[in-house]
């Protein structure tokens, strides 16, 4: 079992769905990207201010099994738990249908770190997403 | 009949078609706007470089009129031209259907020039653009 | 004043924002499908049983003013209403930032009844949404 | 190296960039997903006719790592080589920005046969795509 640390509740929108009548695969990544922001916003960490120093973290890989297809109208969970392996950070990244907790997703995105865009150990975003770290 | 001066051949992606099957609605917002890019490429103007002077038209009004839905694998021509009417700038931009230039949609954009941020004439802008108005 | 019947509060999500910072236009678009459909969801109307029947309602024209951008984080609300000129029904759906409820958006939806695929008068349909003409 | 069997080139359209000036990882998914559907639609196979037959090879699993961004304006290609594992189709689907055929991305797309809405091994399926495998 994962430790969740944060989670978004969100509801597919019908021009997410394809042709088929479920959500189109690149959608999930969507919600996986506004998931992260939202828990990076939560934590009150100023991501702005790395930033301007030059710090940013950038998604080196994403994975994702796709287990039961969200369809028109439904409500989902995104759930997110936090790991660091070197200077990588994984955030694991899973989607629960709302109605019956069934599960609709399960992701990996890696992150690095990169200072003024090149690869390197960020003292400064260790320090800020260090109290997530599961 | 309107004097298209610039037109671009694109092809419907599975991922553009929604539930009914056929391209959403705001994907033909993505074609026009792609068309525009496209053509002001064409045109060798410096869109780049009067932005670092501070001047960019913006997008003031759009209306498309739907004519005939695209469907998977149509191929279209995004057809424009474009006119002036006092600081604005009018994208006429009609799409039609490759296979029997059937009308897809009519389209129109209304730009007009901003200067650090705010609504104003730019002679710069003009200059470039006056050699394509119809 | 427009008397709107309904309204969805939403927030930007960061994969919406282009080059500029700002939301794309084509997913005003998005918002105002988004807002229209869970409109229709919440007035009980049974679309999925009139499209049994052969009955749809298409979109024949949007037309868009963009006033004010929203941005990375904006919550904005969508508020609408509903006219009826001859066949056609008239949404107009306007959009504003919640933080100021500044105008960002005017925009005027127009659909046409469709029976079995053609232009048509459908009583059917103009039964279901009388209770929300304006 | 691997055995590319079929290639797509595409440019970068803008609206496919972020506020960082890259295109958003989505979009990678998107040009992966219509990459596939052009190579299905390159062998003759008739999908349609298997689809009425009730056979749908399903996306199950993707991953994708991310090496150099492409930026507004970059053309890049497609490569795609298909091997089987099991039951399971795998699509190797890596792309290069066409100016200098620097790796932008390395995919892996993972799709299973289902028959009837259920997993499982499809002869049909295994004759139309046996002659790609690699």
């Amino acid at each position: 079992m994962e430790k969740y640390i944060h989670e978004l509740t969100l509801k597919v929108r019908d021009y997410e769905c394809d042709i088929q009548g479920i959500v189109n695969n690149a959608n999930y990544q969507h919600y996986l990207e506004h998931a992260r922001h939202e828990f990076l916003l939560s934590t009150g960490t100023s991501f702005a201010k790395l930033h301007e120093e030059g710090v940013d973290p950038v998604v080196a890989r994403i994975s994702m099994a796709f287990k039961t297809p969200l369809k028109s109208g439904d409500e989902f969970v995104c759930r997110l738990a936090l790991k660091k392996e070197g200077i990588r950070y994984i955030f694991i990244q899973d989607i629960f249908r709302k109605a019956d907790d069934k599960l609709v997703l399960k992701g990996v995105v890696e992150a690095v770190p990169t200072v003024n865009g090149r690869l390197a150990r960020s003292e400064a975003l260790d320090e800020l997403l260090a109290p997530f770290v599961g």
